[in-house]
């Protein structure tokens, strides 16, 4: 991979990861990645017979790096001493192919479109080229990377033992493609941005710091805010929060990528497996699956997850209550991590 | 008034109103608004005794009009066969004293900050001044109305009867003032605002655009996108909606006006009257109060509501649930008003 890029994106930052080729990727939309990569990082060692093998791909802004800090441990439902756990990173994240790390001329603001059936036909690749896999354990995710696990579960129903959506849909409902669609108006409203050819992401600052305040309102819960939840984390006001907290998150990363991202977001949708019929695209998963929703999410309503949960037959529905609402899943939560724990043990122990 | 008033601020559109003069009002801030003028319409007569008077200041965005529309009617609670019905416009609604209509230089971006305590202050002297009245039978309000409603409680405890603030709080939250920081940034963002200079509103109708999309994200639930609740509009699309009801109702505002609203939305706080101390600046009223919650709101949410009802000594929690959310304010849910005029015709007839 050529091109400059941003030390945000780096191994020291990320790593230690490994990059897996794809070669010529086609993609979904027909357009093709060249010299395409898939960025990703294990943990535990692969069994012999091979199948003990866990896959959990990033979720929006998100890296492997997160994952492995909020989810695995010695002890925890995600324990590299019994399980190999691939952490993938989705197509436009910065460490697999994004705009930010192809070389011109298709970098940028002319990457591809990249949708969530991308991610999942080159994590397939992955996991059966690199590997030898032909089964999962279990594929899970948060947010974005629900939907890439229902996109598994529905696109390769054999493949998936157990799935764990988190926090996310199998299609983007016409509100979450709304609240999407105002964080990426967020970033291109800003006259740095540039129709995605600013010099440098800096420049584009003040359309992540208004993106992560976005983020903000709606990702965390109002009570989070209003009884100072974030004190446990060291931050001292409202702005030190958001500044410190959720403008820092963002401002490191690359506006291209994050738009790249978001629109994957809004394209999700497993009923293009089954004609546009929903209930038809879900009656396709074998997996046993649970069904993970946070009461307060602001993202992915409670009962939008519901209502695809009962299409789903071998499903459990499983409700965690987190004034952190849908950013539970960085893990500050305490709370939310001992019952994330609890319910992947129990969806482990069951054939 | 003199300066050039855009014609969505007449007669024509939110007629027939009047004005009251003001003359020189000094503000909480300690600016001066000259010649300060308040718009009001009246409904209803005013009995001898000066005995049967509501007020009913506007929300955000809105005028005497569609509060009008939306809950006056014979038969209705608000029926002004009975009460004398005064429905106020806030100062800088565009109506009564505005950036908008504000002669130079206090004009625009010059426009000096304006509190709901300026409001009561100067609503006080129309009731006194004009009609001689010395107490409400009611004062009701929705949204920003609420937190009005709230401030005449608090500050003229003897003056107000009874209350009933619907959707709103006494003083906004953390995440209420980030929440509207949101929608500020939506407009302040374009270039076109250019500092509140702008040559004419229309130049800024992205800035207004985006707005609006903020506003109906969070505003109206996600089921009311989902299951296509707009639909009874006679809308067609999400987008069909979103343009034509919501982009609409900004597109015709001044931003100037919409971010000297937000500013005093973001500011209001009846514990100011009691150092900081929420709970006794609540103790101060003596009105017979129904607090009045939407469910669903996404604005004003249901806990932070009940947190505020719990410490009003006389006061009474209602529970209304809506697609429509915070903006079932609009009248667009029958359900709602139906609701509405039940719970207000029970308040007036209790002592």
């Amino acid at each position: 991979m050529t091109g400059s890029i941003p030390s945000y994106y780096s191994q020291e930052v990320h790593g230690p990861f490994q990059t897996f080729e794809l070669g010529n990727f086609v993609l979904e939309s027909g357009a093709r990645l060249r010299n395409a990569q898939l960025a990703y990082a294990t943990f535990g060692e692969l069994s012999p017979a091979r199948d003990n093998a866990i896959l959990f791909p990033s979720w929006y802004s998100g890296s492997n790096k997160i994952l492995e800090l909020a989810y695995l441990g010695s002890g925890r439902a995600l324990d590299p001493a019994r399980y190999f756990i691939i952490l993938v990173n989705q197509l436009g994240n910065g460490l697999s192919s994004s705009p930010s790390n192809t070389p011109s001329p298709f970098n940028a603001a002319r990457f591809p479109t990249v949708s969530v059936g991308d991610d999942v036909r080159a994590q397939h690749r992955l996991l059966t080229e690199k590997f030898g896999i032909e089964q999962l354990q279990l594929v899970l995710g948060g947010s974005m990377g629900a939907q890439i696990t229902y996109e598994w579960a529905v696109s390769q129903p054999q493949f998936v033992r157990r799935a764990a959506p988190i926090a996310g849909t199998a299609r983007a409902t016409p509100h979450n493609r709304l609240l999407v669609e105002t964080f990426i108006e967020a970033i291109t409203s800003d006259p740095a941005w540039d129709g995605g050819w600013y010099e440098a992401s800096a420049s584009v600052h003040r359309g992540l710091r208004r993106h992560a305040r976005l983020f903000a309102a709606s990702g965390f819960t109002p009570a989070l805010f209003n009884h100072a939840g974030w004190a446990g984390l060291g931050f001292t006001t409202t702005d030190d929060f958001l500044i410190g907290f959720v403008e820092n998150h963002f401002l490191a990363q690359d506006p291209n990528n994050l738009i790249a991202l978001a629109r994957k977001w809004q394209s999700a949708d497993v009923s293009r497996h089954a004609n546009g019929d929903l209930a038809a695209a879900l009656a396709r998963i074998q997996a046993r699956t649970a069904v993970i929703a946070i009461e307060e999410d602001g993202f992915f309503p409670f009962d939008d997850i519901v209502a695809e949960q009962t299409l789903i037959a071998r499903s459990e529905l499983h409700r965690i209550s987190s004034r952190w609402g849908h950013l539970a899943l960085f893990g500050t939560d305490a709370g939310y991590n001992a019952s994330i724990d609890r319910i992947l043990l129990d969806l482990l122990a069951q054939s």
